[in-house]
């Protein structure tokens, strides 16, 4: 099986957790030895959130005043790297040296027209008091929401249209390569018009669960599956009727609500995919990953025929 | 002709000025209609310095001191995301959609029994007065000199040994991508021990010359370019005896002593290049990259059997 992995950034870095690079590295590490397992029996492509990562470097560059903080998608494409490097290094660590890795930088397509743009509501980077939120504001056309006590700023959270680089990564793939890409979601761009097709990063975050779905079509992958750090899908959680899904077809799911800021792209993800290509997905936790991917555990989404027989 | 150019960090940004994203963002695109000229012709691998942008990286993080600074590996492959972002979009937007570009994140293995080790040499990060650079030293271990008035940390500069990306990276080149790779030297990278072959990250940087010969060696590449912000290699530089020079031959400069800081390494590494592969090499001015890749600006170093033919 071709399986895509999309890694949560609560599945890197637990809830509460300073960003440490120490962390960082020893969440990568509690999970290589499942991602190696799997990479061994299946053919592993491996995406991954940055959210705690991206927050940390937009505090980084704003605690350091001398040069201007760098924007969204340079800090985007910096956390690429970095994540994207500790877990190539801790995988190919439980590899046989003949499995290639590669970590390739991801760029994605948005539409300027997305109505996302109309309606920010991701927060990044620091909290600020009211004053220095309205200075931002109005210095850098920042958005600000109210996070708590304080202000946040939100950017827009745009559809994936487009990998500009699915083609090397289809590559890697037919080499057996296990791929490390569009981390984070990918680094947002879009062309500045029509006529112009100058392609520029854009102010945003792509939900990396919507960009995993993506990248799963667009390598023909038979499996898209989302690690998390809770084990299934519930419905109405958090309720007295709280009911874990272990097994729903698109078409039973499709109209029930999950919470908009965690469950509900992963469950939206995982429909799309089954929706469009017929294949399994599923979401559940990373502790449990090698019995996800087997379909012994989380909460899987499989076509009606599949459910049926 | 596959041909590999090196990026040198004052090609990406010029002494003295200011290293916003937009300063970098403009220097890259200013060079990439001429590398995008050279792609068009021939075959493109692409590596780059990451001086500048790893000593901002390095101030960013130490002026943020809720948590602590991330290790020298971990900023090294958060500039190949940057820059490498930088640079594959913007030569991406000269080039025909049908041309494919990828980023590779790269490793690069170095010898713990490196001599390198011994003698750090690489300033990096922010200068401190010497009580905080002796705090520092004792609870880090790291190593400080004199830089001016001030103190600074020194790393080690060892040897690149191994490209672990060279597969994907050659893979990309059979299919024609233009691969931007082992930016900044790599990441530096080594084996724990001879027993146990765990690889970590290394407080080190490759000297980015030295591991793009290794890469234009690797990649069987037909030429190895070096660009940088003079227009070719000088003898007795800023002495009355100043000499150009416009060709040789590693033979006839094996032996001459070339500044260490600047262009030594340089001159080392077109040496290295072609004794070992009897291929051209070429240092000079990335404003004449074009000419230097047809061999008629900067200094072009030929194996005997030419120069003389």
């Amino acid at each position: 099986m071709r399986v895509v992995v999309a890694l949560g950034g609560n599945a890197l870095l637990r809830r509460g957790e300073p960003m440490t690079a120490d962390a960082q590295r020893q969440n990568i590490r509690s999970a290589a030895p499942m991602l190696a397992s799997i990479a061994q029996q299946h053919q592993l492509v491996l995406t991954h959130g940055n959210g705690p990562q991206v927050g940390l470097l937009a505090l980084q560059a704003s605690a350091y005043s001398e040069v201007e903080a760098f924007p969204l998608d340079i800090l985007d494409a910096q956390t690429e790297g970095m994540i994207g490097y500790v877990i190539e290094q801790e995988l190919g660590n439980l590899l046989p040296i003949e499995v290639p890795l590669a970590t390739i930088l991801t760029m994605i397509e948005v539409d300027p027209a997305d109505p996302a743009f109309g309606n920010p509501t991701k927060f990044v980077g620091p909290i600020y008091d009211k004053a220095k939120a309205d200075t931002l504001a109005a210095e850098k056309g920042w958005v600000f929401k109210a996070d708590g006590q304080h202000w946040r700023r939100v950017v827009p959270s745009p559809e994936p249209r487009r990998i500009f680089e699915i083609r090397p990564i289809r590559w890697l793939l037919e080499k057996d390569a296990v791929v490390i890409c569009a981390g984070g979601g990918g680094v947002p761009t879009r062309y500045k018009s029509d006529d112009d097709r100058t392609l520029e990063g854009v102010e945003a975050v792509i939900d990396k669960d919507f960009a995993g779905e993506l990248l799963a079509r667009e390598v023909d992958a038979d499996l898209y599956v989302m690690a998390t750090d809770v084990d299934a899908v519930y419905q109405d959680w958090g309720t007295p009727d709280q009911r874990r899904i272990d097994k729903a077809t698109p078409e039973s799911l499709r109209g029930t609500a999950f919470p908009a800021g965690s469950m509900g792209p992963k469950v939206e993800a995982a429909l799309r995919f089954t929706e469009h290509t017929g294949k399994r997905a599923a979401i559940g936790s990373l502790a449990q990953i090698e019995e996800i991917v087997e379909g012994t555990a989380g909460t899987q989404i499989v076509p009606a025929h599949v459910a049926s027989a």
